[in-house]
This record gives structure tokens, C-alpha cells and sequence, in this order.
């Protein structure tokens, strides 16, 4: 099945589909030279929105949870993904730590962490799940729907190493993103491979570093197949130190969306699209309580300050740097519900994906948030196996490889990302 | 589905699916292990036996064909191994020449190398089918069942590449098997790869030498699990130079055939046993006209001593070196028809198989070649997704992965084979 496309399907997208059938040769190679340079994320999940005229990463997940919601038929993949990912790191790791979310916010959580510990045994590792919640004192069962069941160990630190009871790991992975900070007990273990690294923490990571490493990585690849990278990239720019105290910064962020509305409506003239542009407002730190907020005119700011007063209240009056990003419609839809693609990688290889497909009472330009309620529909077929010749928009293996390729995009960007942002960067070079 | 077992399901194969089970993660890690000091072969597949009371691999394609057995469900799978294997050889990979049999001896053959078309144009290369035969001076178009078409190409050789017109591969992939030897246009080019490379020929490969390799491999592979790696390696030996024209030789044939036949029948007897011993005799070359030949009894080999007087004379009255192989039963059955799984590789990943099912009026000990007639019957789950917990004996996956590692197995005994043999060891060591 190919989800519906609400715009008429012969806009840029189909182009922008036809472009990357075409040129999956030089894609694919293009990829495996950047892997030679940049080293892939561990494992990554993407979330992209397909406007019916252009689409876009619009999250970029270092720590992915949802690994529950890829189908059986996507496991083989993904744990031959792993194996290739295991091999590359530690050829000789036997036990892998995984470190799960302190506060668990649903059952499906649990869920998603026993589809990764079966993902990791399959590929040939013992599999331990170690929390670093204080909560967590004892060995602790967990039921799961269909009579499986996970067990919490807590963790236990020596020196300088990390492990659980009778567990010594090789490597630990993180499934926790340290949105509060890097907590000590995961620090300074250099004998172990702990992945990501710390300074893929939400409470470090900047959108905006992100967005430029996306947008360089766009770029690059627009150039590579002839297409206008606003294609898959959004105009964004940064509102920097604005303190909601100071009547001239309200001034600045109204020019700043004004331009940014001004720009967008230019793009959309000339590619004659008739959508209404808008502009999403965000923190540039992943860890403000700023939420993203919609801005439709650039005279209407009153809610977007009103939250800022209580960000910058709850940051002791440090002043926020905002990102301003052109917002990318979501224009796909399974019946009525807006369905928006999420793509799964585990380092290079993308390995299934899902729609989250919401209720039909949510408007297009709903920002996603992890606790957005959702139903996940799994792809159909494997974003492997394109079919050139079949006609633009119609063909759910095609769209799959694009939107593949779009969270491959996302994912080498959060590979420059942690390249740029690495504090032992100077002793490489 | 699990294809039915002749034998009771309580034998030694059940232990070993068992103990094979639990060791999982020990056997990934030397496997991991093992690709770090050995190169795996670029692709193979490998005919499995199963009797119920042990397994085998009994023939190890370096050039396999039958691709178009997999079944859409495992064409990702293998188009991420092939994405793995190109980036390991040649990252910079555009383009890739494969070249088929000179004689296709069914249309089966033609599909098999469109499906091998289709997953490395996938992994992102330009293929291009180049036919070295006489036959092929001009482009020529095959039609296939379903529409689809091949192209195959005249090679055209320069002083230093092979290509074709307009076609200039770094990587030349072999799926002729070189039977009748290395024809000169393959020789010396030094600036591609070529793959298998050229010592895997058929015409050159003695099977002695893969059953020295998969010796070895089998019986560090029993150490680590802790099982006989009789269960696994069948009882083999060399009976070098027999000479058809001497009567001594007939008896030194005879005597080693009963040696072997009482040897098989104390292992049997040790394990409880009831199944009749026999053993195959086959030439060691590949090449030979001299035919895998089942013999129950020592004093029964008239029809072996007139197939090898053929064969001497076809080989300019050269004697010939025999092996004896104890041979192993095929007891796994689908409905009431002799099944006997295939397992494809491409590189160091299992990326599907299926059954070759015979027809009921066929024997147990049928030696299988390559124009059996045979119905492709494609394993119901991936080999990647043992299911640990269940009985043995009773699930497909848990199977298929003990499948997986045999075939990984005989691959591995493969990449040992290519290193003892290569012409050009010395220049590496």
C-alpha cells in the first residue's frame, strides 16, 4: 500500500522521487565513500515528513526507542545490521549493557527495549539490561504483553567499568538520552565502549549544530543529483539570547519569523505550490521546556513569548537561544489520519520503518512528540528494494528507498554532528 | 513449517540443535573472530544433509547459481550483505561485470542471474552480464518468465581490463565455474578485481583439499561447542593414483572402501545407530567424467572400476585419485519427498535458502547434481531468528539457524581452501 499523498502527485516530490531512483548507483556509492570518512551512528531512528512537494528529517533520534514497532519480517535485517555494527566496534564482545530510560513512560517502552535485547542476542551477544535508576535496587521483572518478560538489573560501577551482577560488558549502550544531564556513574570508563558517546546527550545537543551538519549534508547531496536541496532541507536560522524581558528582542524574533515567512512564501511562488507557509519556533537546546510552538503571522507572537517567560523563568533567567525553522507540512495520509515515517537504521543500513499514523482530529502541522498518541503501521515492504521503471508516487517500494535515503541523510548529519561536537576531537587529528 | 524428520526426533541432531542453540553467542563471536583472520568468500552456497543422527555439508558452489530460489521476503537481506560486501572490496565500486556460464542449461539459469542483476543494482552498482563465449558476439536479449529481460554482452578485453563495450567494471564477479579451465581473457588483470579469484576454478580445485579445510574447521567448531564433530564432518579419505589397468589397485580400492564401511559402522553402532553405512566414492577433481558412485558393499565395485576405466581413458590414461566419503543419508522429507536444504551466502551473511525437493521415487542416498530435477521449496523464516526456549527438533527457525551455521561453516572451510591454495601466498606472508 502507498499512503495517500493529499497534494496532486505530480509536484517536486515525484521529481525529487524519479532524481534518487535514477541515481541510486551514484547514491549508494556516494554513501559508502562519506562511511569511509565519517563513522555511522550506532543505531538511529529519523523521523521525515513528505509535504506532497518536499520532504525533510525533522528528528534525528540517537538513542531511538519504537524498536518494537519493526515487523518480524524487518528482524533479519536488523540483526544482520547489528552483527556488521558489533563486528566493526568490538569483533570480540561477548556481553552488551543496555541502559534503558530511568522512567519508563509506557509498557510499549518495555517492549521496544526486549525487541533490541533480542535484535543484539540474535546477533550473537549475552544482552543485559542495567539501570541507572536510583528505583532500581534489585533484580526486577518486568511483564510484557504476549508472556514475555525483561529483567532490570541494577548497575554496577567499579573504577572503571560498568556492569551489573556476574555481568562484565565490552560495550555499553545507551537507550537512555541523559535528557538531565550526564549522570557521574557514566563517566570516565575508558576501558569500555559506551554508545552513543556522552556528547550525544539531549542536555548537550543543539538543534542548531544538527541542522547545519543536515543541511551541509543536503547540500552535498543535492549537488550529487542535480535537485534544489530546499527540496529535502527547511529554511531554518537561529534568534540568538533573546531575553523576554527586552522589548527590542520580541522586536528581533518578529523580524527574524517575518523574513523567515517572507523567504518561504518565495520558495512556494516559484514552485508554484499553494500551501499556507508557517514557521516552527524551538529551543536550540534539547532540554529547555520551550516547546516547539507554530507561527502562522509574524504579529502573532503572543504565545510563543507567553511560553518563553515561563523557559526562561524555569532557566534562571538565562536568556534562550530559539531556532526558526520553515515548517514542512505533513501531507501524507493512511485513510484520513496523517501518517508520518519513521525510518530505523542500525549504522548504516536502514532497517524498517513504521508510520505514525494519529488521529484525524490532529491538523498537519501538529509537531510530533514522543508522547504523541499514535498508531504505528509498519512499512510494507523493505526500503531495499526500489523498482525503477514504475511511475513516480505510485510505488511503495520507491517512496520506502527515498524516505531510506532522506534517513540516511539525517543519520551522516548526526555523524558530522558528533564529529564536530566530540571534546577529544583534538586528539585525533 | 519444519520438514518432517524420518528418524526420531530424540537423536544426537537434537542435541546438537540444542547444544548449538545455547552456545549462540559463543558461536557468533568465533565466527566474528574468524572473519578477522580469514576473508570470506565473496558468495556461496551450501548443500546441506541432515539424517536425523547428523548433519553435513557436502558441497560448498563457490560460483553458486539458483539465486532466483530466494524469495522476495530474503532479497533485502542479501542486498545488505551485498552493500557489506562491496565496501569491504572496493567502496569505490561503480560498476560491476558478472559473467555467466557460456551454456545455460535451463531458463532457470537465466532467472537466477537476472535476481543476481537485481540485488547488486540495488546495493548500488551498474551490472552488466558480459558472456565470454564465442557464442555471444553481439549484444543479445533473453527473455524471462514474467516479462522481464537479460542482456548479455560480448567482453571485450584490452592489454590490462576486461569490459564490455562501454563498460568498464572494477569488479568482475565470476558465475561460471571455469570447468574446462581458465580461458586467457580472464588472466592477468591486474588492475580489477576479479572474483572468486582464479585458483577456485573448478578445473583446479581438488575436493580433497576442501575436505582437509572443513576437517579442520569442524572439529575447532566441535571443541567450542563441546560436540563430536563426527556429527557434523562424515568420515573421509584419499585413495590416491588408482590405475584401472592394475589389479593391486582394484584391492587397494577395495580395502580402503572396507576400512571406511567399518569404521562408519562402529560410530553407528556407538551412537545407536540403525541406518545401513555406505559410502561415496568421487573423484578428486572437479572436472573429472567420473561420477559420485554409492557403494554398500566392498565387494560390489564393478560399476565403480568400469565408470573409473571411462574415466581414465578420457583423461589420456591418467590414473586417478579417488575419495571416499562415508556417506550420509538424507532422512529430512517434505510431505513424503526427500528434501535437502540449500543455504546462500554472500559474504559472511546467511541470506536465505531452500529445499531441494526430489521426487518421492528417488532414494535416500540420490547423489544430488546440479540438473537434478528438484522443486525449490524457500525456508519459511530467516536463518537469523532462532527461537531459543523451544524444543528441539520442532522449530523451523531454530533449524534454519543450525542450517545457517553449517553452511557458514563450509563456507569458512572455503575461505581456508582459497588461502592454502593461492598461487601468490607467498608474496603475503
Amino acid at each position: 500500500m502507498v499512503p495517500h499523498l493529499v497534494t496532486a502527485l505530480t509536484g517536486p516530490i515525484n521529481e525529487l522521487e524519479q532524481r534518487i531512483l535514477d541515481s541510486m548507483p551514484s547514491i549508494e556509492r556516494w554513501f559508502r565513500l562519506e562511511w569511509m570518512e565519517h563513522t555511522p551512528l550506532f543505531y538511529t531512528s529519523v523521523d521525515v515528513r513528505n509535504a506532497g512537494f518536499k520532504l525533510a528529517a525533522v528528528s534525528t533520534n540517537l538513542f531511538p526507542g519504537g524498536w518494537n514497532n519493526l515487523t518480524p519480517s524487518m528482524l533479519p535485517l536488523a540483526v544482520q545490521a547489528a552483527m556488521a555494527a558489533i563486528e566493526k566496534i568490538c569483533p570480540e564482545a561477548r556481553n552488551l549493557l543496555i541502559i534503558p530510560q530511568n522512567q519508563a513512560p509506557s509498557p510499549a517502552y518495555w517492549s521496544n527495549l526486549a525487541q533490541l535485547r533480542d535484535i543484539f542476542h540474535m546477533a550473537g551477544l549475552n544482552v543485559c539490561m542495567g539501570s541507572i535508576s536510583p528505583d532500581v535496587n534489585k533484580s526486577t521483572v518486568i511483564a510484557l504483553p504476549g508472556g514475555d518478560s525483561l529483567t532490570l538489573e541494577p548497575v554496577v560501577r567499579t573504577r572503571s567499568r560498568l556492569g551489573a551482577k556476574h555481568f562484565d560488558p565490552c560495550t555499553i549502550l545507551l537507550n537512555h538520552d541523559l535528557r538531565s544531564g550526564v549522570p557521574g556513574i557514566l563517566e570516565d570508563l575508558h576501558e569500555q565502549y559506551l554508545l552513543p558517546p556522552l556528547h550525544a546527550a539531549s542536555s548537550v545537543r543543539l538543534k542548531s549544530t544538527h541542522l547545519r551538519c543536515y543541511e551541509e549534508v543536503v547540500k552535498r547531496f543535492g549537488k550529487l543529483i542535480g535537485v534544489d536541496p530546499w527540496l529535502m532541507n527547511p529554511l531554518w536560522e537561529t534568534c540568538p539570547h533573546v531575553n523576554v524581558h527586552l522589548e527590542a528582542d520580541l522586536q528581533r524574533l518578529r523580524d527574524a519569523v517575518d523574513g523567515m515567512l517572507t523567504k518561504v512564501r518565495k520558495r512556494y511562488k516559484e514552485y508554484g505550490i499553494k500551501e499556507k507557509a508557517f514557521v516552527v519556533i524551538k529551543a536550540d537546546h534539547h532540554d529547555s521546556v520551550f516547546s516547539a510552538t507554530v507561527v502562522r503571522d509574524a504579529k502573532d507572537l503572543g504565545p510563543v513569548w507567553e511560553r518563553l517567560a515561563a523557559a526562561q523563568a524555569a532557566a534562571y533567567d538565562e536568556p534562550a537561544t530559539l531556532v526558526l525553522q520553515e515548517g514542512v507540512h505533513t501531507n501524507e495520509r493512511v485513510n484520513d489520519a496523517v501518517a508520518e515515517p519513521v525510518v530505523y537504521l542500525m549504522d548504516r543500513y536502514v532497517v524498517g520503518g513504521f508510520y505514525r499514523v494519529q488521529a484525524p482530529a490532529g491538523t498537519a502541522e501538529t509537531v510530533t512528540d514522543s508522547a504523541a498518541n499514535f498508531v504505528p503501521l509498519a512499512f510494507a515492504e523493505s526500503t531495499h528494494l526500489p523498482h525503477p521503471g514504475i511511475a513516480p508516487g505510485a510505488s511503495a517500494p520507491n517512496r520506502f528507498y527515498m524516505y531510506g535515503v532522506v534517513g540516511r541523510l539525517a543519520m551522516l548529519a548526526g555523524a558530522y554532528e558528533m564529529e564536530s561536537t566530540d571534546p577529544q576531537a583534538e586528539f585525533y587529528e
